[in-house]
Formats: structure tokens, C-alpha cells, sequence
């Protein structure tokens, strides 16, 4: 939580961090969004250990950065017409900017860096201004940083948000089903009112449409069907006609525009389900209510939970990653991942070894296991948010039916 | 161009470029969208001087990664459970499994690295990375880097396609023109089909529905009325009222999906506009077309452009920036920017020095001067996307008509 960013940087001995909001990358910039709220500005945050975060900011965004209710500085204290005039090359004079505001607002020491950013760039300002600012040492975390750690538990007002965006997902994906099924058929495939067939891109133009009548910014879903769907991060391709009794995966990631994920896929056939997806199905079923139950008296660590997973879908017959890193078909990925204001954060669920990863209160985690079978024509994936509330219970944020079959009509 | 990467690399003494394409990032991720077309991977490029560009990819995503045409290495050529459990901290692991991938494709010398990256974590493994490489140098740029400077031409497909996207841009704005039009009138402000006033917000939502509708992402664009249009970069108080006879500004920069932005401002006036925006629109439409006219013969320095706009509006009795840096009125911000898979991207329109930034053929270029009076309520600019032909034309990309006042009905 963001309380807690002060005993972080004690523990990390960071007497300051700065986080970068560069142009043009603020809507993947969790970090900087973590202390602006997803508004749109270019700017920096900074924060000394046991003082407030401060937001250097343009005259342009001032109103934008006003609502932040962060304390402010406006870029234009310092004299960017004059270092500009004394140096003309522009890095030079980008690193004399923020040499002069590092040294201003005595930023020494061991200092924190974060935020996304321009690697080439960054990395010439970093060593530049480890150079030019006396007693300077800029700080890289390489895994699990510390707005990454603070950001990974969810305080109240946080989990309120992702419930809230969890049921606004929710219903638009009842409503992409029940769309569906109004549909008429024609030789297993359905029929658009003007009597062509439907496609995955029809399917994906009415998603994105009501997407955008939510106020649900997510245009990059996967609804996918036959061998597609065996292939996890295929998209759906847009020419594919949608037919009965196949296996369609519907993976959708939205988010109030600035703000926070839901997670969820559900797997469909419409109208009925040939056999073996249904017994794939059943076993990503009972799989994911199964580690679901390991849930009990967190903290857990994730390794466990992958672990168990590969167990359960190797007793079921499958393969999994865990027996082969190139694995192609049957149980490939892991578990699950946290989820905030990145859609993949941390906790992750690492297969090989127990790095520390868990899910203990605060934490929100995608609980999805699936199985893929490519060859065969067919995947199936279950996923709902869930989140460990800070009494320990751990409830899902997806309030949808998992079903398989989606009846027609 | 793309076809100047290997004499950019020359000139800079590069053995090889990096860029990195990691998750989450690919929708900002422009260095590496330039390689991989805007698909969803998440990899990274390599290339070697002489060499064509390599992909290293994961195994889901290698039906993705097979469309972008590069020499591919699938990622599980090296063996990541081995090394997770050699390294059970997971930055580790990582340093390892990239000091394994430079090291296995002769990745030494200098090795200039690119992407949309997390600082943190970044810049830690670049430090471990040139510990454990032998002879490795891991080069920044800190200005105008080598993809920056390849991807500011555009060769004839990428004009083709920003001239398409212009397309779909401009039919979009003029349905938004006409649905303005065709609302009724009272009291001055716009009445919906309701009865109850038009909002900003409700113009915002029919926008971002003719946006879905027309396959472009460009959920950001500002649409501010009266003060909020003397406020260059505030995009519109959801509940401010359209009302007649104020200035309204309406920034709109859409691209397909992962491909290439378009850039267009227009001010309207619904209705009739009052004396003061009238001359201050003018002001601005003279300087516009002023300045175009001096893209005679390219290249031409930006900054002479600059300068030209500054002396224009002063002769014309508004303060601008180049007098002031903290001015919050009148011309206070730089005449355009480069366009194409970022909205903002070289050549950028210095203000106090001459950095060599300039418009030369391929060169895609917003022309946008504009005027802001917030304490007199209103605020006014015109932007075109130009292209410097490759026969040295300066056209514009934005097929749309200037015109400030919007008659009603």
C-alpha cells in the first residue's frame, strides 16, 4: 500500500525516489499513475524518506496536476529558455535541467529510480547525472522494486475500485454472451440478421463497441475459437466464422481508463460441447476450485499453488510446463498473476523455484488454469480476479457463471 | 527508414542494436512495434551491423511472431528451468538468461539499446549485463536516438498508411461536425433527444463510439470548451454544457491499432463566434498558412519556423513564449512536432536554440499554432499533419476545412 512506501525505503536505505512520467507512455506508466491517479501529465515525482511526494509538473498541466492533491513545484522555477541557450545540445541541456533540480531540492545520497520510460535515453541521463551530482548514486532494483512491492497490496479504497470495475467486466461479458445466443443458425454456424455468417471480427467490433459504452478501456482481448483457442496469446482471427460446439476462449482485461484491471476468461461452446473439450473443461473445472480451496489461511506461496496445479493436471493425464519448458500443448503457463494497475504485477506464480512470491491480505491474483490442445482443434481457460482481503478471506471479484455450454436461442 | 538502420549503425561505431519488447508496454512500445508491425510480442530484436534483425519470442506467441517476417529464435533455445533453478532469485535468472543470449549470438563491442522499458529494473540488469559480458559496452543516446532517427523518414508505405489513417480521421471529425449540427437549440446550449442538455461528456461518448466504429484508438483527445479551451493541454470538463458561440477546441490523434497516428485540431464555434475569438482566429489561420508557405524548398530548420510563428503573432500584438517561458497565455507552446508510431516524435520546434531539428523529405510534420486567452474564456488552434514528400512537397495529411464557425441545422 502506499503507506508503506516510507518503511520500504528504510528497509531498501533509499533516502529519496524518483518516479519519471515521460510524454506519450502514461497510460503503462503504473508507477507514476500509482501517485497522479492516471491523469494525463508529463512530469516527475519525487519523495524523500519521511516527507510527502512532491510533483514537478508543466504550466499546461496545471490544472490536471492540481487535482492530484500532490504538493507541486512547476517546471518553469527553473530557467529553461536560459540552460537551453547555454546548452544547445538537447541532452545536455535535459541533463543541466535535472541536475539543477536534483541539486535544488537536495536529491543526494542513495536515490531510487522508477517509472517507464525511453531505455536509450534514460540510461544517458542516469549516468550523466550519477556524474555531475556530488554524492549521487542512483539506485536500480532488479525484481520486485519498491512501488512494485508497495503497489502489490491492495488497500480498501483500491479493492473497492477493482470490485467495481470486476462488475462492470462482468456484465458486459454477460451481455457479448446473451448477444450471442439471440443469434440464429445456419449449417453450425451463426447468422448475422443480414444473413451472413458471423465472424470473430463481428463478434470482436460488438465487444469493442460495448466496451466503450461501459467506459471500459480493454480493446485488446482474445476471443478465439478452434485450434486459436489452443493457442494462449492468439488474439482470435477476424475472418473465423463462429460455429457450434466449438471451444471458444473469451479473455477480456479492462480497465477504467488510467485506473485499475479485472481479469477474467471464461471458455464456450455454443449451443453444445463435443466431448473431449467437455472433459478438458472439467478438468480445468475441478482444478481451478481445487487450488482455489488451497487458498485457506494465507499467506500461500504461488510456487505451491503452480505445483498444484501441475500435479492435478498430470494425475488427469495432461502434461504440463513444469515436465517441459517447450511444451506446446497441454497445461503451458502458470497459475496466475497479481493485478492493479498493470494487468500482469506481481505476485507472479514461478514454476521452477519458490521465489518468495505469495498471495497473503491485499493481494489481488487472477486464479486461471486452462489446457490447450492445439492439434486437436481445441483450448479451454478459466480465470476469475480474486482478491485476499485483509481479514485473510480469499473471494473472487468476477461474479459470472463459468459454464461451458452457452445455449442458443 | 528502416533501410538507414545499418548506416545509422556505422556512424554511431555500433556492432549491434538491442531493442527490448517487454510485457505490457507493446501499445507504446514504438522502437520495437517499428520491427515487429504493432503485433502483440513481447521479445526482443536483435540486430547486427549488416545483419537482418532477429526475434526472439516465446513459445505463445509464435504464431504472431511468424507474421512479422524477421528471423525468428524461439526463447526456449536456451534453457530457463535449468537456469531458474541455478538462480532462484529471479533477477538473476534473468541477468543470466540474457548473458546467455548475448553471449550464444556474439553480442559484444558496442551494443546500442532501445525500447519502452521499466527504469528500475532496466537499468539494473544493463549494469549487471556489462559486469558479465566480456567486451561489451552497452551503448545510450541521449537525444534523437538511432531508431528515432531511422523512423523520422518515412519511406512510401508509411506515408501511404498515415495518409490513410488521415482519411478515416477527417470522415470521423466531420460526423462529429454533422451530429453537432443537427442538434436543437436552447437557451444557447445544445439539447439532446432527451430534453436535457448536451454535455461535453456526451459529445465525448458519441466520439469514442465513432472511433470504435472506425477500428481507430484514440480515446484521449480533448474536446474543451470556453475556458477550458484556453488550457492547451486540459481535454474537457465531462460536464460543461455545449453551448453556442464558445470556442471549442478538439484535439484528436487516433492511429490503427499498433500502426500510425494522425494529428488534427480544428476550433469551432457553434453557431456564430463572438468578435474577440473571430480575431483570434484569424491571427492564428494567417500564421498557419504563413508558415506552410515558407516549407519551401526543405529542408527547413524547425526552429526558423518557430521563430517565424513567434515574430507573426507579436507583430500581431500577443505575448509568446519565446519572450516569456511561464507564459499561460497567448502562444505558449512550440509550432509542431514529427508524427508517425508515436503522436510525438522527431523533428520536435525548438523555441531558444537551433538544434538541427528540421523538416526534410519523409519528414511527417503536425503544423499547429494556436492561441490561449483562458481568462477571457476561450482558446484557439489549427494543426495539419504535413508530409515532406520525398520530391520535396509539403502536403497536408488532413482532407478537412479550417472554418471556425459550425452553422447550426
Amino acid at each position: 500500500m502506499k503507506s508503506d512506501c516510507d518503511r520500504l525505503m528504510s528497509s531498501r536505505l533509499l533516502d529519496a525516489i524518483v518516479v519519471f512520467g515521460p510524454d506519450g507512455l502514461g497510460p503503462v506508466n503504473a508507477a507514476f499513475n500509482y501517485f497522479v491517479g492516471g491523469r494525463h501529465i508529463v512530469g516527475l515525482v519525487i519523495k524523500k524518506l519521511g516527507r510527502p511526494a512532491v510533483l514537478i509538473h508543466g504550466t499546461m498541466e496545471r490544472d490536471a496536476a492540481a487535482e492530484t492533491g500532490l504538493e507541486l513545484i512547476n517546471i518553469t522555477r527553473w530557467p529553461r529558455k536560459e540552460i537551453e541557450q547555454q546548452f544547445p545540445d538537447p541532452f545536455d541541456a535535459r541533463v543541466e535541467m535535472n541536475r539543477r533540480i536534483f541539486t535544488d531540492l537536495g536529491l543526494t545520497g542513495r536515490v531510487g529510480v522508477y517509472g517507464i520510460v525511453d531505455a536509450s535515453s534514460t540510461l544517458a541521463l542516469v549516468r550523466e547525472l550519477e556524474r555531475k551530482v556530488p554524492g549521487l548514486t542512483l539506485v536500480a532494483e532488479g525484481h520486485r522494486d519498491l512501488i512494485q512491492t508497495a503497489r502489490e497490496t491492495k488497500d480498501a479504497d483500491e479493492i473497492a475500485a477493482m470490485a467495481e470495475v470486476g462488475q462492470a467486466t462482468c456484465a458486459l461479458v454477460g451481455e457479448v454472451r446473451d448477444w450471442l445466443r439471440r443469434h440464429a443458425v445456419r449449417d453450425e454456424t451463426l447468422v448475422r440478421s443480414d444473413g451472413r455468417p458471423l465472424t470473430i471480427g463481428d463478434v470482436k467490433a460488438f465487444v469493442r463497441d460495448r466496451l466503450t459504452a461501459r467506459e471500459l478501456e480493454g480493446a485488446d482481448f482474445a476471443f478465439s475459437i478452434g485450434r486459436d483457442a489452443g493457442v494462449p496469446h492468439n488474439h482470435g482471427n477476424p475472418a473465423d466464422l463462429v460455429r457450434l460446439g466449438r471451444s471458444i476462449v473469451f479473455d477480456i482485461f479492462p480497465r477504467r481508463p488510467g485506473g485499475y484491471y479485472h481479469d477474467v476468461t471464461r471458455t464456450w461452446c455454443l449451443g453444445y460441447a463435443p466431448p473431449e473439450v467437455e472433459a478438458a473443461f472439467r478438468d480445468v473445472y475441478d482444478c481451478f476450485h481445487a487450488v482455489v480451496a488451497m487458498v485457506g489461511a494465507p499467506p500461500i506461496r504461488t510456487h505451491r499453488l503452480q505445483n498444484a496445479t501441475c500435479d492435478f493436471f498430470e494425475k488427469r493425464g495432461h502434461p504440463t510446463i513444469r515436465q517441459d519448458p517447450k511444451l506446446d500443448h497441454g497445461y503451458i503457463h502458470s497459475l496466475g498473476h497479481g493485478l492493479g494497475l498493470d494487468v500482469h504485477e506481481h505476485p507472479n506464480s514461478p514454476t521452477f523455484t519458490d521465489t518468495g512470491a505469495e498471495i497473503a491480505p491485499g493481494v489481488v491474483y487472477t486464479v486461471e488454469p486452462g489446457l490447450y490442445y492445439p492439434d486437436k482443434g481445441f483450448g479451454v481457460r478459466i480465470e476469475d480476479t480474486y482478491v485476499c482481503d485483509h481479514d485473510g478471506k480469499f473471494r473472487s471479484l468476477t461474479p459470472f457463471p463459468q459454464d461451458l455450454v452457452v445455449p442458443m436461442g
